[in-house]
């Protein structure tokens, strides 16, 4: 779909260029080191935001790394954060993010999460003072690498969306992923935003020059909103109505306030407040999936989805379930490399250029 | 609203009458007593579902109690069921239910999860051979009297949607509920389906004669279909389209394959196979709210609740967030007693006479 708003952005014959991942990882991290971030979290947020494309949560990749630097650039951002566990029992942990780059955070506090789950059964894994970090479902694809179960959480960066039947912008897209083991099968991994659309994907479709369908967005007389450039005028809407609101909620209530991080007022629009830090909170509940069953339950859990996809009939072939797709681009995009749109190439390069990294994407 | 198929069955000034719930219960506990459940069985599984009446879930009240005596008579229910803790670990149990009533599982397995969350900070149990408990929103509820937080999942027990993009039904309204304790306030309680309707709500809307709203349930064709009478012949709609879908299986995969029960094609639909028993599976998780903010998260959640229901402008009064509804209903049918529909009373009349439990509603 190419909207109205695409002329103007359109350059002919750019196709999107293929980069290696291992290329876009050091090329990203070349960019975070350029804007003072310490080597080692650099290349942790570099990977997960790489993470992101390769499984084509593209809203969730290298199109944040401007903002990012934007944001260490306001100074809201605490590039020596002290990443530590401030409150601990044997299958829970609270960690203080000390306002560091989120990946850095959430990949500490997955780590913590799926090591307490190995040795306990299960753990829950809080963050406070965390920032943005990336698609939700690289997280559980952290988890499900190692056989667990998980559930993670997330408050989001920016509200947009107000309490059912209010008019008040005060919940996020919160999302939530979820990783199910399915034995020598890929896992099951649902990965959503509790609205229809999140502010990634809305990014995707501006930088593409792309309208948004109706039922994303709607302003305040309940009109669609289908101009991305205006997106946030508008409100999000929910998943399912009430039932999407609440279940929004609820999420803020698990990933934010247990923590203490920010929900509903508190909470800081990356994109507009730079110079804020956003005390964003995550939560990951990560499981053994072999406490219930004693012969475990992965090929169960496979046999099952196999049943899914090749219900019904009258179809060329099977149903795609959560996750299938993201695994089929990670293999695709591992050997052939990552699609890059042209103009987040040349974003990135100047980026690049202003920060003198030395380093361009070809 | 009313619909067309109402008219034949509307009785000329007949209102709901008003029951107290200490009268319902006992009531509903002699049908199953009568029907031969034991007397502590009984009275378990009709205080669960008075306690649905109670909180306005009313499709997963005593509208449920002739289906459970005719399955009960058709033998698929196991009436002196060994309900035991057949896997356990410190955080963990997968309770059997022995294919008894589900409310006299679920009770079981939320009490040992409360139990173990007390002493361990969290747990996880699941249900297998189980059958349908009720309102999934009545387990997190016990919970949150222990100023616990609580996620419920179960899988449903008809199969009425197919997965996204297919046409075999193998999804059922796979029902999550959230509870998170809020101090001094009532709790933030989140009861809902995954599809867009359940299969308690068309219940209730065909016992009053009403067309289902378009958005419940599709034909074959993607017509939608009004008549609630009809609805078993459609598909039910996931909230959010694939997001919910998504949901729906991850609920099925954590609620039922981790305990060895029912999903996809092994679903047994408990309204046509009278004689099957279901295999139903639930999970519960609990944790103590107090393991991460050192002073406790009760009056924050609270004030962040208040925010939301005082937000925004130009509004009568409080917006209302999942769970104040049912709440407001519970304290005021504590106080007046529950509204019962004449269709409803004469239905459960003619169970008790046939049943000889010499107890009638009046």
């Amino acid at each position: 779909m190419s909207g109205e708003g695409a002329v103007g952005r359109e350059v002919p014959g750019a196709e999107p260029r293929r980069y290696g991942h291992g290329v876009l990882a050091a090329f990203a991290a070349g960019i975070l080191r350029a804007a003072g971030v310490p080597p080692d979290h650099a290349s942790v947020t570099a990977e997960r935001l790489v993470e992101a494309d390769l499984r084509g949560r593209t809203g969730h990749g290298l199109i944040r790394i401007p903002l990012y630097v934007r944001r260490i650039e306001a100074g809201s951002v605490n590039l020596r954060p002290r990443v530590s566990v401030v409150s601990e029992g044997p299958t829970s942990a609270l960690v203080d993010g000390d306002n560091g780059l989120g990946q850095v955070v959430m990949t500490t506090a997955a780590s913590i999460a799926i090591d307490k789950a190995e040795a306990m059964g299960m753990a829950w894994v809080g963050t406070v003072n965390s920032n943005h970090a990336g698609a939700a479902g690289i997280y559980p694809a952290m988890a499900a690498r190692r056989g667990l179960v998980s559930i993670y959480m997330a408050v989001g960066n920016a509200n947009s969306m107000p309490p059912w039947g209010g008019n008040e912008k005060l919940l996020s897209t919160n999302p939530i992923a979820i990783a199910v083991p399915a034995g020598d099968d890929p896992p099951f991994q649902l990965d959503i935003a509790t609205t229809v659309a999140s502010h990634g994907t809305i990014k995707v479709a501006a930088q593409a020059g792309e309208q948004m369908p109706v039922g994303w967005v709607i302003d305040a007389d309940g009109e669609p909103i289908t101009d991305p450039g205006r997106a946030h005028d508008g409100f999000l809407m929910p998943i399912g109505g009430y039932k999407g609101a609440g279940l929004n909620i609820a999420i803020g209530l698990l990933a934010g306030v247990l923590n203490g991080a920010a929900f509903g007022r508190s909470v800081v629009d990356q994109n507009a407040e730079l110079a804020s830090p956003t005390n964003t909170g995550q939560a990951m509940f990560v499981m053994r999936p072999g406490l219930f069953r004693p012969d475990g339950s992965g090929a169960a859990v496979a046999e099952h989805l196999a049943e899914l996809r090749h219900s019904g009939s009258n179809r060329a072939g099977p149903l795609r379930l959560p996750g299938d797709e993201a695994g089929r681009l990670e293999v695709e995009n591992l050997a052939n490399g990552i699609a890059v749109p042209p103009a987040l190439v040349e974003e990135l390069n100047a980026t690049a250029r202003r920060l003198k990294t030395g380093q361009l994407l070809a």
